[in-house]
């Protein structure tokens, strides 16, 4: 079957079901008024390695910029925390939409931690947090992309082998489409050729 | 444990480790020369929903811009390809680096077809293929993003339901770190709160 996109209504469900599985980057962020926010987003990936620099592309909302992107704006400061299972209904929890001034730390019960360099908070319990510094905001038709310098990382000694991060012991969520999740404890291994 | 990206050699291990699991795009170009190019790049997520646009990330070479993203730049065209296991050995070949004028197409005997609308081979049994267009090459850091904009989607009837895409028939292959990759048949789902 092929798809022309101007004949279609919106491409979201086939881009959205074809691009899997997506890393899930959790997002916490600090209003100008000081209300911590948290949401999660996967349009997400690494767009640079030197400077190390995290890219997630949140869609606009009908009024443009949504609080988390409008809060990088305003702070220059975000932190994308890794969602395991564990943490996955708090994290499906924090897509609701609340009322203005309501933190969705509070609403999903989430125990938040300060950044160490950043101004915003970061989730606790996440095996790896990036603290980033804005680095760009782009538009690019529907959507903003953030682009993050990372400052800082926390990594829970749980999912690290002789001090470096263990990619077998991290279990994190990826995002599939419309409710489904995958999980990726089904792994299996390729070597590299030269 | 707390790393400060100053204070380490590169923070490739930890990003590539952390924002997992990741989808593949594989990605097929043409030379200007006619040489069919095939890689595989896992910085690769979403853009733009409307317009659709898709984004990848390839790390810059030592002497500048890799294959791929040199002949989008010339040709203005590529095709991103969804993997599925039985297709990721071949995927995996098709990161050796070659002699110039080799395709890998050949190299890992991958069938080719010709895109409908854009000067670009596309791998003729992708459950699905995104045709894209140049949108935009920008430069960040150590990498170059490249967006294209979709100008047709090819979808298996395979992995159809109904005639749309179903992502639990498309077990699309995810990548993690170092030599690992996760299978994505390892389901689950939460229903998103209004």
């Amino acid at each position: 079957m092929e798809i022309d996109p101007e004949e279609v209504g919106s491409l979201y469900r086939t881009l959205a079901g074809a691009v899997v599985p997506r890393p899930v980057a959790w997002v916490s962020t600090r209003s100008p008024a000081g209300v911590d926010n948290l949401a999660p987003y996967s349009f997400f990936t690494v767009a640079s390695v030197a400077p190390p620099v995290l890219l997630f592309a949140p869609v606009d909302g009908p009024d443009g910029l949504k609080d988390t992107p409008r809060n990088v704006r305003e702070t220059e400061a975000f932190v994308v925390n890794v969602v395991t299972e564990p943490q996955s209904t708090a994290m499906n929890a924090t897509s609701a939409t609340l009322p203005a001034g309501e933190s969705e730390f509070d609403h999903a019960d989430v125990e938040r931690a300060e950044a160490t360099v950043v101004d915003a908070p970061r989730v606790a319990d996440a095996p790896v947090a990036f603290e980033c510094s804005l680095y760009d905001l782009l538009s690019v038709g529907s959507s903003t992309l953030v682009l993050g310098e990372v400052e800082r990382v926390h990594v829970d000694d749980d999912v690290t082998t002789d001090g470096r991060l263990d990619v077998t012991k991290l279990d994190a969520v990826g995002r599939l489409a419309g409710n489904q999740y995958a999980r990726t404890d089904g792994r299996f291994s390729m070597e590299r050729p030269p």
